[in-house]
């Protein structure tokens, strides 16, 4: 039936005016990286549920991402969070990575999990916290050398919970401090990706609030700083891919941490809430993809696309292949508007024509053309059951109960 | 200085027609019970900050509890937390507290921290998993016979990640069961409080997401059911005051779980975010009191006034006592509300005269006449001044750090 | 290609277990009926652009309506607003929408445009004006006899701006009042839909502000009122589905007031925004139509489905069949989803399965599902092409600018 | 009973090493500007109620604008908005004010009311349309020259309905290109104040949707463009403050547009649904006075302080006097505040004590000080009864209904 079901599918695409040769090649080259956090147990502030079968350590962490990748095809490598990730020997890891096929991805600081930070890290009123925080930035400068990872990834947990708990502008300035101290630590060829959170459980204000304090630190840092998304970051009612296409237009945006959420940092599994909004997030990206200025479809390239996601309840390995299938299908979907009909209803005010035209890319079932793409590769056409029919998820449960959490 | 204040106070309520004997009076039997856990640390799922000090046991908790009334004067119970509060006998814990002039309070049951509870307790798609939470529950109702508590705090984490994940009916409908199983156990004198919750971290549906499915099940279930509001339970822009004003009326007001929030469920300390709900809840709440219906007025005799919070950050017992007094001095300024005049200029169609009727109250310093109540009780004029400068805060250091946490 | 389409999807639908036949008869009940205001101009208070062709009375309305029929062929009915479709003589305006094909649906009753509102209708201080508030739902009635109309949709926009300007709990009351004495006034057969909206610009309360106020009404009134869905009408983060699955439980839905939002009250094109909301809505109603219990079936099937838009910048008949044709889709995809498959999945406690199982549903592309159906009917395969392709549009442009607004 | 009532306040700020002369000092230099428009009826989509008295042309709107400024003594400029106020001659209109003791504040263009701008203005993809719009905003920057205004505040309705619907990084370069052509007719002593909104009715993107979007575009500009926050165009949960504190620290903040809201953009009175929220504005506004930077102290002399309201259903020129003074109140607690102390209380970690710092502040009953601050100005103690006193409300009635509105 999937023979038929792709060539019914090319016919009504090239009827549309779609290349699908060059949406093939797209969807070959899309890399989602995942995150080592994402294959341990993670919970809420009520109760973390441990699951039999968690890894145990970085390594085995690996082990199940490249379970990931072995079925999709398109999860080549793996973030890791530092000190959850810390190893004697990053070469060992790097190594073990490669040996799994896969890469060391964004390398994450976490300056929310001492004792010494409660009252905020890089933004504390104690210089010796400052420097504390600062150096754990540096440190990780420098695993990223090791592990040959171009981007590192900074989230801060930094806030105050009640007014006049601390003064915002001199916190700022505490931020811009410590930011400066690390982009001078960069190589030329790396990245730091600052992601902002406009809330913070127990917050009264987050120091890096939303994209624009975030672009602003950038701004003032230099080219090789650019603005993390994640899409649960994000006030009720904003238009998230709004902020996408300004950034992009900045050549300010440097990737995505992706999921979802109903209500606030929910770190769902992406494109289960809400998949329209991330349809319309890549309607963004591929409109720039063939923007008539160079610069802008350069900076649109280097977008990294990567998942954030916490399973409280969810099985993990299965819960990463749902989430880079889901961004897969999306992208796929939007592979499928022609920007051309897009623009043409734009220009004559064909407000209903225009919406029409990007909507219906959303309506088709990119089954067959995920089918054929992966076929060509060599993958499984359904990774889902393929993984569900190997043994490994049964094989994992001798690590028993107890693995990597935070 | 003070006395001063108090006789021009006196002389500006009297000028606008307030009895301050009245308030005075109203003002002594206001009381406002704490939470055991709020003694203890608490975090956010990235962190417990764990603080040197927090009592290690039930017993302790109730000695910090003690504290915070024997400054304020207006805190004599405590509810407590099952199993987090759990104690072989019941009795002792019960005379200890009498020991130390505090009653238990309300008893709250804990169905959300067994690892069966993982996709759900008393809405488990599993029969057994419901038995277990069904006789947590029926427990609670036994411990509450035991400590002589007339009260039944509910709040389910009951809910599901993801669409399709559970039957919303069905989950209705085991809610219902075992409320009903559990209703039938009480004393006459007993009370089931329903609390409800819209959103909840991970959360795509609540099982008792709002007033009206906690009111809707007090409704089915007795009268001995009333609905239990949480100020950090709500969607961003609801009006919290007309859900009060609303569950009055219909005679359904079991109590409150204060506490303040920015964004979600930050369970930060009471009237620090946005005193003036706080101000406008109590507005409803003596609008109320000075009902014609007798019916009306009697059931807000009995409305539960009770604080919730989670302190990650701030010094335990003097985050309680700051609560209890924001709670008290909202109050106070909502006992100096003309109704008379308020519901004059309501009649008149005067919208500005009403809302100023209302807001000047709010703008009046309450102190002298807290500072009298005070007095007039044998009480510190300043309960938070008079805790700093008691030994308590230094004794308890010896606890060491590790004591109760959640 | 429709045909191989169509044979290549019944293969896959059936492999899956779905009936297509049923599929197909239930697509064939469907009914949406459309609002006669969504045909006119209406704005924002800020400007309401006026269109040229828009209809200049009650009569024209009925006429675009038919369009919208005519080449869906699931628009039989429409919706009435009093006075904007105040008539002399409804006989005439029934017998007019008889032959064009179409029946008068609810009669809307207007009580926000009156000077005398400015402070409440049925919920003005002013008995008054309240009598005068509850004379015209009175009227709206007797004018529902003479059309013929089962339903009667009540929206108020009773509210306050400011804390203090009116007293809760007697509006309430005059509320309740007004709907009683409706309430007697009503044909066996008639239904009192009563709808409720969290919000409204500039106020501080609503009257109805959510589904339990409605439903708390419609319990009192009697088992002829029930609740009035509006999908725009509620705080960001709320789940909607949930409140319908709900008020189904309680054969408590009346029916939808369908559109979409992205932050407020925008009445926009349902399905534009958020067209997964829309689907899982379908999701529950579904799921309850094949419920063991006969009465929760009979209930669903009594649930009117009615659009309720404003359309400022869109041209309106084109824009009323898109609406149309989007919730046409999304119901469509819901009776693909296999809910004893998820239902083993929710029994089985697999998370994952389950919401694969709904979401698979959504992905499909309908299609040719929807071109066989109207095949069948003798209907254009895709009704806005048929439109757009006849001359109507440009025939109406002779009525000029300046019809029907509000 | 005030004498003694301010002597009592004098001791008791003293005693907290308050230095009142201060206070009086920056009391009686805080200046407010009122809108035309906030003289005339508005309403919502729904209804604009008409009020009888309502000024019937721009003299009579500054006539009443003056009655505003007598009473209060802080409100002696008034804002303009063109066309709503275009008249003949600019000369007279400015002398007009002049004679009544005003100053013309700032010119606002209107860029939302003209049949061309339905899909955009400076945005719309017709380059006729946006010369037109950008030619309007020209023909105000040379009406503030002929009126003698430093400030041109600038909102544009510009957005989009639907996805799709426009390009949205083109549009950003339209309105970058509109704004730069108008900064470069400016004076070089005028000033571009960039208002941005979240959200608009119906809208699914805003073209400036948040401060970040505001203030690249003043970045771009030059020194003479800066952000105009207007405290109602935040989505829910936002926090304002730190918006603020921001902008300072980047001087940028050029201004304000007060108003309160309880939901979306519902231009109510400022300070009657979250005070607390204005006074924490002034916080940072005045924490930032006391900057040891003297270009931030410089920066925040400058800031416009503006009320922009819509009184659907209020005595106009009373709502405006509430607004003027309920500014003016938060202002005096914020006056208040000491900031050695909030400051010592930070350095130590001490949050508890830093957060009372502040809001004991809030908590002052400023009246004594407000009621001094007036004598000492010749100014009525409560103005409010005073204008109410007089016959001016009366007199106007003579204008009948059907004035200025929009």
């Amino acid at each position: 039936m999937t023979d038929r079901a792709y060539v019914l599918f090319e016919e009504q695409q090239q009827a549309r005016g779609i290349n699908l040769d060059q949406v093939k090649q797209q969807l070959k080259a899309l890399k989602i990286e995942t995150p080592s956090w994402g294959y341990g147990d993670s919970g809420t502030r009520f109760k973390t549920f441990q699951k039999v079968g968690v890894p145990r350590d970085p390594f085995e962490k690996f082990e199940d991402a490249a379970q990931v990748h072995k079925y999709t095809g398109i999860a080549p490598s793996v973030a890791i969070h530092i000190p959850w990730d810390k190893v004697d020997d990053y070469g060992k890891l790097r190594a073990h990575a490669e040996n799994l096929g896969l890469k060391i991805g964004a390398v994450n600081p976490n300056l929310f999990q001492e004792d010494e930070y409660m009252l905020g890290s890089v933004t504390n009123a104690d210089a010796a916290v400052r420097r504390k925080a600062t150096d754990h930035l540096l440190e990780c400068v420098d695993i990223a050398k090791e592990t040959g990872s171009r981007d590192l990834s900074l989230w801060f947990a930094d806030g105050t919970n009640y007014p006049g708990q601390g003064d915002i502008r001199k916190r700022k300035a505490w931020l811009y401090e410590a930011l400066a101290e690390m982009y001078k630590a960069l190589n030329p060829d790396m990245r730091m990706l600052i992601e902002y959170k406009t809330f913070e459980p127990a917050f009264y204000h987050t120091d890096l609030a939303d994209w624009g304090m975030a672009y602003n630190m950038a701004l003032k840092l230099g080219p090789q700083a650019e603005v993390l998304v994640d899409t649960g970051h994000h006030a009720q009612g904003i238009n998230v891919e709004h902020i996408v296409a300004y950034l992009i237009d900045e050549k300010r945006l440097g990737g995505f941490h992706f999921n979802n959420r109903k209500y606030a940092d929910d770190d769902l599994i992406v494109g289960t809430i809400n998949p329209y909004e991330l349809f319309l997030i890549f309607y963004q990206i591929l409109n720039a993809a063939g923007d008539a200025d160079a610069s802008i479809r350069s900076h649109v390239g280097n977008i990294a696309y990567m998942i954030d996601q916490s399973h409280n309840i969810e099985a993990k390995i299965p819960a990463m292949i749902r989430s880079v299938l889901n961004v897969q299908t999306q992208y796929a979907k939007a592979l499928l508007i022609n920007h051309a009909e897009v623009q043409d209803a734009q220009e004559r005010g064909d407000v209903l024509g225009a919406e029409d035209a990007v909507r219906r890319a959303f309506e088709f079932d990119v089954t067959p053309l995920l089918h054929a793409v992966r076929e060509e590769q060599g993958l499984p056409a359904d990774p889902m059951k393929a993984y569900l029919e190997s043994s490994y998820g049964r094989d994992i449960l001798a690590r028993g109960k107890g693995g990597a959490s935070w």
